[in-house]
């Protein structure tokens, strides 16, 4: 069981536009069952983490037509805000990233757990010693400026690279933070 | 002929850090005649151009023991201030990037032109039409900070992904400034 960074990037290290846009990112193309595709990787997870600003874009973008949640897996919301909770499957919470992460083990069921992102949530898990792996689809486009991808030093070991359709797909595993 | 930006960074998209070093990227293991590997890239490329900074930082770490000047072919430094001129192929321009880019490809025979670094000469070359791949090789480090890898919003394609031993090696065609 371990617990995963798994998210795009840009080229050149944005996992977002400064307007919060992902627009670069889905009219992409990719294979969800191709190498290191999301469906595989959804598999294998048991619960998941995202901080607020995550949540919001979700809400606001991403839900679909039916506006309806996408995840079934117990999910955590790291916020020190009140949101709004569309999905008996979320829990806002402000607890520490280690008691959160103690709880997502606990629910996962022997599974993985998912740090979706941002690039400052997969860092406090870092911060924590509680990150095993970063997983990076590069689409094919530099944005220039951002949100970054993950705003810490960290020393990480290749584990694999694959391509899938436009994606240049890379797994590390976090050997130590630096 | 192509002119490409042929660079190492790290997986956040940055090719140095803030204090310019590049000693994460030094201790790699890389194979340089390996897949997309600098002795391939080198033996196709006529001239070459690079920034002020870049240029300082060769001069002050990147000589080796005995302070020679690594390459041969011709070489541009695009620079506003007086630099130190440590080798004959070495010429400082303060010209515009489409007059030197003119001067490479005169130069470079048929061979491809390389342009070095800093991300902002890459992007200078990009602003200007003139950018036709960018291949990436990426070290298994984030930084979190540090000189960013091309710091222009840019649509690319990706044309070929590789590992060469510690590094996951990309290459993409410019298709257009964004």
């Amino acid at each position: 069981m371990a617990t995963v960074y798994y998210t795009a990037s840009s080229v050149d290290g944005f996992i977002a536009t400064p307007e919060h846009s992902l627009a670069w990112l889905l009219e992409r193309d990719v294979d969800p069952r191709g190498p290191m595709g999301h469906d595989d990787f959804m598999a294998g997870v048991g619960a998941l983490a995202m901080g607020a600003g995550t949540y919001r874009w979700l809400l606001t973008n991403g839900l679909g037509e039916d506006r309806s949640w996408p995840y079934e897996i117990p999910s955590w919301v790291l916020t020190h805000r009140t949101v709004e909770v569309v999905h008996p499957s979320i829990t806002p919470t402000q607890a520490p990233v280690r008691d959160v992460h103690r709880q997502m083990v606990a629910a996962a069921g022997g599974r993985d757990v998912w740090v979706v992102g941002g690039g400052d949530v997969a860092g406090q898990f870092a911060d924590a010693g509680l990150l095993d792996e970063v997983w990076v689809q590069y689409a094919p486009v530099t944005l220039g400026a951002g949100s970054p991808l993950l705003p810490r030093a960290l020393e990480l070991e290749l584990l694999d690279v694959q391509r899938n359709r436009d994606f240049a797909c890379v797994r590390y595993r976090v050997v130590d933070g630096a």
